[in-house]
């Protein structure tokens, strides 16, 4: 019998507790009851995101929510600014492209993170940019970006930063307010530890005054309409009600240990995953490694969908291959929401017994040792 | 200790066997183990739809597949006719209207069906129309339209016929292919007896060519892109996979009555509902009432919203008051999804006891008598 385990960067583990909560009676969203889940919930997204602003949950997934932020707060033709340096951070340049807006993209090598000078220059070069929109944890090449300074730049320059923090929010340490963030996207199936199917969106005082200029089309995510539901604590359209539901559950044990210690845990869990890679003799795929993933380059000679095919077939665990032109080239270890010291040292254990199975030569138990030595040393 | 039960149009009860469904370990959703969930599932909606037409699943409530349909077959000031008599027809409109189209509606009195030969004389006057958007179940009004004749209409003159079975679709009799209906969109939380976070859309041969002409903006929701995923047995961003593996439950135990034999079923039981009412000197809001839900006016005297409060607050029975224009004069009787005969039966005897209170005067048991009539007689 194997069991399945996921390390994938999103479907992430759902714990039981949360699978109960999923599963608990159905209950009518317009009722005092549910209002009780709502305003908890709400509380709780404000404690994980960091701040006062409204979260506002959507019943979609994490891209739904990206396309909230651009069909809510532009016009026709507006200008942005896009960074992009792997997959997610292209989806805002398609979503901007779609909505007529004039999308500015900087693209940056995948797997680094943007030049603050670069990124300076090309606003002083177009001064007539409304916002900038990034990602805070680039799942695709396991890059993490100095979301802060963006967000400062922006911040002095007037302009709004709008930032997709789908994978990382719960590990890679994001503090809204503190840092000036004005809009702000996640999704339910990573850090949150819940299945995939809801997105959730918040805005700060200036992105709700941004709201009244936009033209362009949206009902269901019309973020107005949206908003004067939430000051009722309603929603516009039947929400999930089961996902709020089991997010509740989810969100007391996130902020039981709270998230900045979370943010610190994590960090020191990657720190472990990369020293161990590297104990293996393989290089890390980003220069600015997340605390939410870890990419790894393959061996020169092995295929990576090889490493993870083995992985999954004959071990039960699943791991992510790389994404369009990293397919082959890396593979990504996520340390996110429900996953924990005990199961990267599986993991490493598993991935040791399958490379050297592909003939990679390497000290057989080296990751192990550098693990625990961070771990409990 | 009171027990709540669930007698509204939406949501209604989920049965234990998909709640566990719901409650399952999470699985990733580009695996074969999903797809092979993915295959079943849409086998199983194409039999409930009554269709051989592709059936597309979204992470989103049924409103955001009505968005699809109009964000995806249609382009700047197009003309569409809805036809709207309650609060779910004048969606069509708004969503129409948000986006630029030329909407010409027909607003039919509420608790009316639409007049064919008003709709006849419509679509004379408006030549250039593309597409009739209506609703099968008219929830908030307790009313079916008929859709088979209004879908016969639009194919005889070209048009795309685009239908609302949200709440319908499971218990009034819908043919898709038979009747020749255009796109049909759909929700989970109704007769597919799961939590909300479903939409679903359908698309005819005509339909998706259609798509191929639209210039209106969608990334999220855009059908092209969703129908190449489809033909991969796949989805284009991350599917609500819960409720996914939740929905193969639900429509195998559909399927195992037949959808058929099932809005026989309900049909009888909607009966059985509108003579029960008319039995406590009772009228029906609607002429022309649906097997999903039956509106009844409230006694001149005594204000629906009493009725529904104290059949709450009382005995934990959860029934729908009216919307909108029909605040405190109708209240809405749910039987759809997992709702059967015997509930009907309690509900109707709580009710009898929430009237004598208020102080309407029948004779007691009169319904239970009908409602046994027409189950046993």
């Amino acid at each position: 019998m194997k069991r399945t385990f996921l390390m994938t960067p999103g479907p992430s583990p759902v714990p039981s507790f949360v699978l109960k909560g999923l599963a608990k009676e159905i209950i009518h969203h317009r009722t005092d009851e549910f209002r009780a889940v709502l305003e908890d919930v709400d509380k709780g997204l404000k404690s994980v995101f960091s701040t006062a602003n409204p979260v506002l949950i959507l019943a979609s997934s994490g891209t739904g929510a990206m396309e909230a932020a651009v069909s809510n707060l532009f016009s026709k033709e507006d200008k942005i600014i896009t960074i992009s340096g792997g997959k997610f951070g292209e989806r805002w340049t398609e979503i901007g492209t779609v909505y007529g807006l004039n999308v500015v993209n900087m693209d940056i090598e995948w797997g680094n993170q943007p030049s603050l000078e670069d990124l300076n220059q090309l606003l002083d070069k177009n001064p007539d940019a409304k916002a900038v929109l990034t990602t805070l944890t680039e799942t695709s090449t396991g890059t993490v970006f100095d979301v802060k300074s963006i967000a400062e730049i922006c911040s002095k320059r007037g302009l709004l930063s709008i930032i997709d923090a789908i994978s990382g929010l719960g590990q890679d340490l994001f503090l809204t307010d503190e840092w000036g963030v004005d809009v702000v996207v996640s999704g339910s199936q990573k850090g949150l530890m819940l299945p995939p199917g809801l997105g959730f969106i918040s805005l700060s005082e200036k992105a709700k005054r941004a709201l009244t200029n936009s033209n362009l089309p949206k009902y269901y995510f019309d973020l107005s309409k949206a908003l004067k539901s939430y000051a009722k604590n309603d929603t516009p359209y039947t929400p999930a009600v089961s996902l709020i539901v089991g997010l509740k559950e989810s969100l007391d044990y996130i902020n039981k240990e709270g998230v900045i210690a979370r943010c610190g845990r994590f960090a020191k869990m990657a720190i472990a995953a990369q020293k161990a890679a590297k104990s293996l003799g393989l290089d890390l795929f980003s220069k600015s490694p997340s605390a939410s993933v870890t990419a790894i380059c393959s061996p020169e000679s092995i295929k990576s969908s090889e490493i993870v095919g083995i992985l999954r077939k004959e071990h039960g665990l699943s791991i992510a291959g790389g994404q369009a032109k990293l397919k082959d080239k890396i593979f990504r270890i996520a340390h996110m929401g429900w996953i924990n010291e005990k199961d990267l040292i599986s993991c490493f254990s598993l991935l040791e017994s399958v490379l050297q199975k592909l003939g990679h030569k390497f000290k057989p138990g080296s990751s192990l040792s550098v693990l625990e030595e961070v771990f409990h040393g």
